[in-house]
């Protein structure tokens, strides 16, 4: 499944006729990444209908669009100002900021792109209409943009568990969400098996980033692919840094069974989906 | 029609609920502006069928929206380095760069997530789908955002006339076209009138364009809201650049003369369109 979600990323990218353009996107999305928001949707897509088809795998390769835009911004100097990802340099240390604000920014109007294009062929069907309007109200200004505001103002600042839940839940689980919900959307799933699905995006997303925080203290610079420790030198308030890294770990394991009962609940055609938050929970890196 | 625009732009932006992120949003798009793609879209839905409704206004805001965040981020100091714009400072001088950064991307990611919920909305008609695509396309990889990235590259070094059109083509003129064409789909135009239309936004975008450029020489910082002299600072290449001012002039003259023909031979059901191209074509700011 990352083998097609990579080849067709890019794909995608190549339409970009501007070489220095297309060069700073391919770069920034083909570097080794674990493609989690595609493959939850691919996984979710595979759930309802058993398998998916072409237009779901570039549905699926505009979540990581989204996802990789995020990250090219959030790395910029007047963000978050680091230097490495995925193992590389980032994209503004390989380029230059202004390569990397416009790689960002066409990454995230390419997955539009793509998506309306998809929409407008497919204009009889209500569902991948749909499906778009849930991934553009995740990555937007009440979900994951809301989420990358409130955590740079929070840095340095005193928060409480549940405000650092209210970031986690916009800045990382409205994608997650949005990834299994629309993937069940447009694999045809009923609403009682969309919804399902959209709980169990949010309880992987909360997972997925209390991992972050204990794999930050814990980690190599060699597995996670950046330097570790970032969120102390930033000041960011974590789970690690709020409830210490014992009681950080319990949390996490608790979450995650409960995510992997509630993935075995739902009526699945396939494993992919049980098997890929399997793996999304047991990653060390 | 600016007013409507404005309170719309004004409601639109409301809805999202991280205080700062909204406040510079607002103070991003609301900051006194000509208004020329909204009005345009509306102007051409208004030709094709007399009148324009709440879902039309919306998508007008839309195209604002993605032309406010490109000026927002051209203004940041890895990209143009402005201070002012609209007669006040720079959102990353009335902010900061970070928020500047996710300000952009907030808005167009905004205008998607709008314009995808009009289509769900509205999923049993084509043209919202088809309106929005051509949208998408138009501020994307070969539009919008390519001619950003090949007008920084060329900063500096020398372009023929050819270049320059192709950069303006693509940066200004892909946004003035897609507003004519997709407000023209949108109002229910037959194919001729939407494929004239586009014509029309083409020239009508290249035209203002050059006006640009002869106004970055000629105008005063009070009546463009801007240091005027920017294009020389940033050693742009211009048509004033390239033609010397008398022969840009020309120019422009005798494009403007042949986009109000056009615009006078196109069978439209209301006047606001062609009074539309003559207030852009003799615009002093």
């Amino acid at each position: 499944m990352i083998e097609a979600i990579e080849k067709n990323l890019e794909r995608l990218i190549n339409t970009c006729e501007e070489p220095r353009l297309r060069e700073a996107m391919l770069y920034s999305a083909l570097s080794p990444g674990k493609r989690v928001r595609p493959r939850l949707f691919l996984s979710a897509c595979e759930a309802a209908k058993g398998s998916y088809d072409a237009t779901a795998l570039d549905f699926a390769c505009c979540l990581e669009m989204i996802h990789v835009y995020s990250l090219i911004h959030d790395d910029l100097p007047a963000m978050d100002d680091d230097d490495l990802r995925r193992g590389r340099p980032t994209t503004h240390k390989q380029y230059d900021e202004a390569t990397a604000i416009l790689a960002g920014d066409a990454l995230l109007n390419h997955a539009y792109e793509t998506m309306s294009r998809l929409c407008a062929d497919f204009f009889r069907l209500r569902r991948p209409v749909i499906a778009m309007a849930i991934i553009a109200k995740a990555a937007g200004v009440n979900g994951m943009i809301a989420g990358q505001m409130v955590d740079l103002q929070s840095e340095g600042k005193k928060i409480t568990l549940d405000d650092l839940k209210g970031i986690h839940r916009r800045k990382t689980g409205a994608l997650f969400t949005a990834a299994l919900e629309a993937g069940a959307i447009l694999g045809g799933g009923t609403r009682l098996f969309v919804q399902g699905m959209a709980k169990l995006g949010g309880m992987v997303g909360l997972a997925f980033q209390i991992r972050d925080d204990i794999l930050d203290v814990t980690a190599t610079c060699e597995q996670i692919g950046k330097m570790p420790g970032s969120d102390a030198r930033n000041e960011k308030v974590t789970y690690v840094s709020l409830l210490g890294l014992q009681k950080a770990e319990d949390t996490y394991k608790k979450l995650s069974n409960e995510a992997l009962a509630l993935a075995q609940s739902l009526p699945c055609r396939t494993n992919s989906l049980r098997d890929l938050v399997m793996q999304i929970i047991n990653r060390e890196k």
